[in-house]
């Protein structure tokens, strides 16, 4: 492999992804807004550059891993004449509508734009395991490709800027909201005495084994009749009712399952207490 | 098998136990409020008692499978005099205390008892995937051991009757948020023409890769210490308002999430934001 490229930035992952990069076999040129930390790359072969403009002359690909969206772009504004005609890969984590943001921006200076979501830790970076997620400029992603594959798999969603931005927010979002629903079956079971290893282990089986049902909700929401005669708003109020309750008697918060009451009751408050329960999702995207 | 059992109410759940018990060998007698649901447990062979004391009579143990809580004491304290000296096994999903107050009713009645938990839809009785957690009177339990045995797999979680309610409980907890994760994504995906199947197949993807992460959060919460050096409080409230306004700016609600932020919050303005985040458990348990 041939090819000169940028890396911006050298937090964890931006030093991931310049190592990476290097041992693929590129001519790697670092900048960072702390110099010292490009000492252990020029230590390995790699070009330090003093300003993000002398970076970007240096690569004909630039990748962006700064800290986030309001210092993606105090550091490339300045910078934009020398990004000209270059390909930009964004990997910062951004909300869809900053991506959008910055890519309007790449246009107006004729800077080639594609937006990059990493689903990895640091560590991950160069193997199958890191799934990366990439949206905008086809061309960019065209000219870039054969770097992103040294990165880990590379899924390109779409040309709306946004949608890696998007995508990785809602995976995100799904596994908070999971990884809350480990905090919550821990500290009520901590009641109980039992550590939160064995909890864990008995929640991890147990969701394994629960994962499926998400495609039986898909269905009933594609479907959008919510009339299947499976779980209602009623049943499921009543049940819901039951896991807060017992929470709270053994002294501990039920706070994160509130939200979910609050959904049904409004459903129920508007006639929709025979519906299926998965009609929740029409309470999201209700304007408030 | 031989044996005399009874069934206590023939809802969905009452039925497929009836049913099964039926079909393994055993004489079971049926009660239930409406009598009109006996005539097929009767016309399968079953016998059909008129009233909750004459059902009780002809069985060694008494299966309780009634709506809720409430109706199990409205239905078995009439009939207590009847249930002196069998053995009770309540399946009706209850909260913890509501079984520990059976618990000691039946004890004042001279009633062995056995709370119960289905993890199970009915359809999975008499199937190895089906779980039943059991939790009180040893004693009861052997005895019912080899009944218990044919409706499913079968686990004593310890002689608190509150426990097998405890341990349903926290689970049907975490799979309730695992489940709202879903809901969260598919509604985030949506404004991007993504349909429910679509995301769903992601989610259960990503999230299946993530589960084992529960393991590393329990490691922090059981060593207490909270000062592991890895994602800090701050650093998950920098990422959760990142998530927020992302479905925000989507149209999305973010009221699922909005307990978790509340959380850190709490932790930050505590001085806490520099601890690793799975400290959110303790204010699970702050009294309020």
């Amino acid at each position: 492999m041939q090819g000169n490229l940028t890396v911006l930035g050298l937090g964890a992952m931006g030093s991931a992804v310049a190592h990476r990069l290097r041992t693929a076999g590129y001519t790697v040129t670092v900048w960072n807004r702390t110099a010292a930390k490009t000492a252990p790359h020029t230590a390995a072969g790699a070009h330090a550059a003093p300003t993000v403009a002398a970076a970007a002359d240096a690569g004909d690909v630039v990748f962006v891993v700064l800290l986030d969206h309001a210092s993606v772009r105090e550091h490339l504004d300045p910078a934009a004449a020398h990004l000209r005609g270059k390909v930009v890969v964004n990997l910062v984590t951004t909300t869809p509508n900053q991506a959008r943001d910055t890519a309007a921006w790449a246009a107006d200076h004729g800077i080639t734009y594609l937006d990059g979501a990493v689903m990895a830790v640091p560590d991950m970076i160069g193997t199958p395991e890191a799934r990366l997620l990439y949206s905008g400029d086809e061309n960019a992603y065209a000219i870039a490709r054969t770097a992103l594959d040294t990165l880990g798999t590379a899924e390109y969603t779409g040309t709306d800027p946004g949608l890696a931005a998007l995508k990785d927010t809602a995976l995100l979002a799904a596994m908070d909201l999971m990884l809350m629903g480990y905090l919550q079956a821990i500290a009520m079971m901590r009641t109980a005495g039992a550590t939160a290893a064995d909890t864990a282990a008995e929640v991890e089986a147990w969701l394994a084994a629960m994962l499926p049902h998400g495609r039986e909700i898909a269905a009933i929401i594609d479907g959008a009749a919510y009339d299947t005669g499976g779980q209602s708003v009623d049943f499921d109020r009543h049940g819901l009712a039951s896991l807060i309750t017992a929470s709270r008697e053994q002294g501990v918060s039920a706070a994160l399952l509130e939200p979910h009451r609050r959904l049904l009751d409004e459903l129920a408050a508007t006639g929709h207490g025979a519906s299926d329960w998965p009609r929740i999702i029409d309470r999201l995207t209700v304007p408030r």
